[in-house]
Parts: C-alpha cells; structure tokens; sequence
C-alpha cells in the first residue's frame, strides 16, 4: 500500500492482459447432464443425433393428398393429429385430415390448409388457391442426423439447452468451472467490527470477490484473512500449492512496494515467476499476475475500488481463459461526456460515472464528483466507467469517450 | 397449433405486457447471508451500521504530525501500521512514522508523504513542498453511519455486496425467487426418442425455459409433459394450485385454437381471467396471460423458436416484476441492416439474425435465411432478433433497424 513507483516494467493492460493469456489454459472436462448445462461451457463438438422431424409432418392444419387427386372431391379416410403413429398410405382418391406436427402419411404428397378445403361428411373437396407440394416439413428439414450443432468454447444459454434436446443430447461435456482462491491481507483488515481489537476496517474485497467469480462462472474458495506476516501469507500459500486443487488465486492486499507489502516478496520466495508486478493503470496500478510452482496467481490492490476495478480488467478475462471461452474483451462502448473531465495522468484513467439517455438518444456519462479509491459507495452507486488513455487532455462537455457499462459484465 | 386467428382480442405487445404488469405482485422476502446475496433483488432500504474509517487513517505513507510544529525538526516516536491500535498523543515536537490505513494519533493534525520527509535516527525534517492538513481520511469520510447505501429493488451484484460488507451487513432482506412451474403440452413430444411410440419430437421448450428461468433468478419446477386430453391437462393444472406453492405456471403448445389446442378451453373451465389470449406479433401470436384461482400462468407456443421468442418478450419482464425489480424492458437498440428485409405483414415481426461490426464501427445486421419456426439450430446460431413494426414496407442493406441482441438479456 505504499506510494512508491520504482521499478521499470509497468506494462499497459493490453500488454498485461497478453502476457497474462498464455498462461491460463482451459481447466478440465466433466459430463452434465442438460438440466445443469446451462452457464457452463462446452467442450466438445457436437453433432444432431436423430432427424427433427423424425418423418414428413404437416406444417399446417389442413388436408392431406396427393396433388394428383386435387380436382375431384377426395373421401377422407380419418384424422392425424400429432402425436398419432404413422397412418397408412393415402390411396388415389381419399384424403386425411391432418393437424400441424402430425405425420404424412406415404402417398400424400401435399397439405392443403384448412381454410381452403370444403368438407361435408367424409367428402372434401379442394377449393382454388390450393398449392402442390406445400406445408409439408420433411424429415430432417430442421435438424439432420449428423448435422453440426455446437462448437467448443461455446457459453451454453437457454437456446443451446433447446437445440441440444431437440437433437437428442441429454448430457453434454463441458469444462468443470474454474476454482478459484480467495485471500485478502492486511492487520487492519476484519469480519466483524470491534473498536477493542485495533483501528479495523471490514474486509470488503472477499466478500465481492468470491461473488465476482461465480457470477463469471466460477467456484470460489474463501481463504479467509491473512494478517501483514511473511510467515502466514508464506503458509496461507503454501497450503493453497499443496491443496493442488486450485485454478487461480487471488489475492488482495500488500500487493504494492510499501514497507509492508508483503506479497510479492514472499511469492518470490515460494519461486514466483512474474508477468506483471504493475499495471499503467489508475485506479489499480497494484495488480501483479505470475505463478508459483504452476499455480496462476493474480494480486489485486487492496483499497476495495481498485480491488474491482482491477477485477473487471484481470480476473474477468481470467476466468473465461481458465473456462475455455477465450480471453474475454473489456467491453468498451461509446458515449458523449455530459460532464468535463479533467487530464489524465501518465497511467490509463478510470472514473467511475453515471449513464444516462442523451437527447439524441446515444448514451450519456456524467462522472461522479468523488472519485476517491476507498469509497465503495461511488462504485455501487455508479453504472459506468469512463476509460481514459494516458496523458489524455481535459475534455469538454460534448466529447465522445469510451465507456464500459457494468451491465455488459453482468454480475459486476 | 391451429392456423385460425378468430377472435377480436390480439393485443400489442406494449398493451399486452401492460396488462400483464398489474397481475404480477413481487414475491415475499427472507433474509440471507451476504455470501448468497449476489443476484437476488434487495427487499429493504439500507443505511451503514458504522463509520469508514472508524478513526482517523492515513491516506499515504509518510508522517503524522502537528503542522504547527512542521517547521523544526520533529522526534519520531516510533511506527503506526494498518491495523494497529490508536497510539497515544503526538505531543509537541514529535512525529509518528505512519503507513497507509494506520489510525492518525490524537494531536497529530497533518500527514507528509515520505517524499517530503528526511529522516536520520530518530530525527525527521519536514522538506519544501509539505502541507498542511493533508492525507488524513477523517472518520466517517467513505461511510457515515446512517448514511443510505441500498434501496429495495436493487438487484445486488458484487460491487453491493462489498458495499454490503464494507458498511456492517452481514445479511440483507431479499425476495425470494419466484417459484415458476413449467409443463409442455402435446402427444407428439417425447423425453426420450423411440420410433415405436408414435410420431414423436423432443420436447426443447421445457428444458430450454428452466434454463431461462433459473438465468432470469427463478427456481424452475418442471411438472412434465401432459399429453391433448383434457382430463390430463386439468388434473394438472389443477394439482399446481393444490400445490400452493407456485408463483407462475408457464405452459407450452396448445395454446393456439386449433381443434387439438386445449390450454384456453381446459383453462376456462378453471375459472381463468385472461388479460389476453393472444398477442399481435410473428411468432409468437399464440402466447396468453391470465389467471385461475390466483395463479398467474403464462401459455407460450409450442413451436420452440416462437416459444423462446415469447419468453423473451413476457417471461422475463414476468419474473422481473415477481423479483420486484419491476419491469425488464425488452432490450432494443439499432443497428444497420447488412441484407434487405421483406415488408412484414400485419403483426410486429421478429426475424433471427447476426450482429457484426460494419466499417464504421457500428453494429450491422444479416438475417438468417431459414426463419423457420421449428429451427432451434436457426436460433441457436443467431445473435440477435430485427423487430420489425407491423405492416412494414421492405428495408434495404444500409437502413437502421430495431434489433434486440441476446447478450442483453444473459442466459437467452
């Protein structure tokens, strides 16, 4: 946490975010069945297993013939209706009265809607306007044996769920989710407020942090609280190596150069080979990515905006890498500033701000007055964030910036 | 499944979620811990519980001191860190070396920054540049006991549940979420596909809509499907109202009027309110709202694609306004046409599509050739619906569009 920015390497977030890529590969694999598909991601390509529809069905309620027959008055044999088995054939002169998803039966060639067909008794009689060859579906005409349906890599949604039952897939193989560590340091830090036990503040990264990860499709585990120790911090993540069960671990806190940060140098100790120790970033300048003995571990800061800031640049692209969905782009938007914004430093600049509907009916971003690092209640209350490249001039009211709206990340 | 479009009543879209809107109170409340907070909708305002900081800390690493004193070199007493106990006084001429989030002693009015200090032994000077009453967060500066931090509505995401946590919560009031039935309806549809048993298809529209209701914050209750017999579709809707526990049916298929459609009839029967019986778009015509004995029930197609385009439409707003955040609008923005559109006839017309980036960044929509209403791979593979108004003249590549792009509405 301290205030110092010695040390050369302090890469972009587009460098950061790249080197951060390769060392991430998708997490293994798990059958589910497709109540539980949804979410997940899948992991196979996958093909239809049966013809939909099974035979030729009506696509309308109607009439079934063969066209041949249209011009004289045909006897009508019975009715289909779906569901019905397969009737036998319509013979030359006779015809069925069909309901849509009912099967054709062999011989008829064509369904003739109901509202142009005249029945009296078992007598129908075609009427003008009737069409060869129409409202039938054939076998297969939605899905065919074999046809491809899913790539992997593929976030499964409510339609995939549907396309997969139609095709006759009742499990599906899908990468198990990510599990993730979570721990934050810092002696100040505490769950339960009590003046007697030193000059505290509640430990609000955990809490948002573990709902981060399994809004974006992860398992979190709670690592609870280490104190500004090297030997706990040391301990704490010598247990998460041999637990060996882990995909990620974050932490937050003591990730700066202050006299008490702690993280890096006891990673380093642990033989952490380092991506990134710092981003050109602000807020979140603190964040370092690496590993130690094949475990990814990214250290987020410890002031509880930064925390989550840094979280949707990082740990959201993580977690998709770690899923098998590719890195997941930040996504940037365009909007016109209602409000000024002054120069930005020499790091790339979020503001947290509010959205609203322009005149013109484009997007509109106010920034919010306080901007201040530990004030969780700006984030909560803002919807946007304006990105701002470094060293950028002040803008004007009226200018276009680039914005990333919370709600294309769900869960944020 | 019938074609007939008889009967005087087919409402808009916009009046018939305008109807449907009164007939859908929120759910009641619990409370739960803040680990099971994220994405449920918040039921109770909330203020902070205490003070952030509780005491005085330090916004930098530097020194606490008197400014008063700033211009003789000062005695440093000794280090106060985060997290350790309030330190006695800074009394005249002395100074406390101090670290970011550390409790600032009584007397001490100012902290330097380390940059501005020159320490030898126990001797610090304070350099040029150094001001007054700098670097000290006060108490009470991020949250201010009392303050308001949530209202109810607000469906929580990470940032509210740190906030939640930052501010004292250790649990917070929610709605429950609501408990939607789901029964598909037709003797055509089948779990498991077997030739012998009639002309069948896979049932896609039940587990697709638990899919959607668990992604829209519901808990799904699938109750099967129930075969074109009247006694078997009142008995079953007859044992959810038993059940008492149900806060929405949704049925598939028969909600048409054709000879074999028995969802209205059967309904009927039952005492239903219907606030309407069908709607005035393509697909998705056969989709009904209402209510028997209290219970709201919600009748979509059975074709998949104009089930799950219906679901879009009314399902989600139905659970929005359950989970008392109050109506999800149908998420439309514009974008370009990439491929001309025929004139639409006379209902509000939704066609599948895909979304790309045109030349100058903006978004630009092809529609899928196929529009076939039983082609789940059709929406499976699209990214986005043009809603097209009713009795529109054909559209040529280059003009705007309304289009609803599936990502806005996560879990579609």
């Amino acid at each position: 946490m301290g205030a110092s920015t010695k040390g050369a390497d302090m890469p972009e977030i587009a460098e950061a975010l790249s080197r951060m890529e390769g060392m991430l590969p998708a997490v293994g694999t798990e059958r589910v069945a497709l109540d539980k598909a949804a979410g997940r991601v899948c992991a196979e390509s996958l093909a239809a297993r049966l013809d939909a529809p099974p035979f030729a069905v009506a696509a309308m309620d109607g009439y079934a013939l063969r066209w041949a027959d249209a011009g004289a008055p045909l006897r009508c044999l019975g009715t289909a209706r779906a569901g019905d088995p397969l009737g036998g054939p319509v013979s030359p002169g006779t015809c069925l009265r069909i309901f849509t998803g009912a099967p054709v039966p062999p011989g008829a060639d064509t369904v003739v809607v109901q509202e142009l067909a005249e029945a009296a008794g078992d007598r129908v009689r075609i009427l003008p306007g009737a069409e060869p060859h129409r409202h039938i579906r054939a076998a297969g005409d939605n899905l065919r044996t074999g046809a491809p349906i899913l790539r992997p890599g593929t976030r499964l949604t409510a339609r995939h769920v549907g396309l997969l039952a139609a095709a006759g897939h009742a499990e599906v193989a899908v990468h198990r989710r990510p599990r993730v560590a979570i721990l934050s340091t810092g002696n100040e830090l505490s769950e339960r407020f009590a003046v007697d036990r030193g000059a505290q503040i509640l430990d609000a990264n955990r809490p948002a942090l573990k709902a981060l990860v399994q809004a974006w499709g992860g398992v979190p585990r709670d690592l609870g609280i280490v104190p500004d120790e090297p030997d706990a911090l040391s301990s704490a993540l010598a247990r998460v190596l041999d637990a060996g069960d882990i995909d990620l671990l974050v932490t937050s806190g003591g990730a700066s150069v202050g006299d008490f940060d702690l993280v890096c140098p006891t990673l380093a100790a642990l033989g952490f080979a380092p991506a990134f120790r710092k981003v050109r970033m602000r807020p979140g300048k603190a964040t370092l990515f690496g590993q130690f003995g094949g475990l990814p571990v990214l250290g987020l800061p410890g002031n509880a905006v930064a925390a989550l800031v840094s979280a949707l640049v990082f740990l959201r692209p993580a977690l998709s890498l770690l899923a098998g969905t590719g890195r997941a782009a930040l996504p940037e938007e365009r909007a016109i500033l209602a409000t000024p914004l002054p120069a930005t430093g020499p790091r790339t600049t979020f503001l947290r701000g509010r959205l609203d509907r322009g005149p013109a009916g484009g997007a509109v971003f106010a920034v919010l007055a306080d901007q201040d690092n530990a004030m969780l209640s700006g984030l909560a209350e803002a919807d946007a964030l304006v990105l701002r490249p470094a060293d950028a001039p002040p803008a004007a009211a009226g200018e276009p910036v680039s914005i990333i709206r919370f709600d294309r990340a769900p869960g944020f």
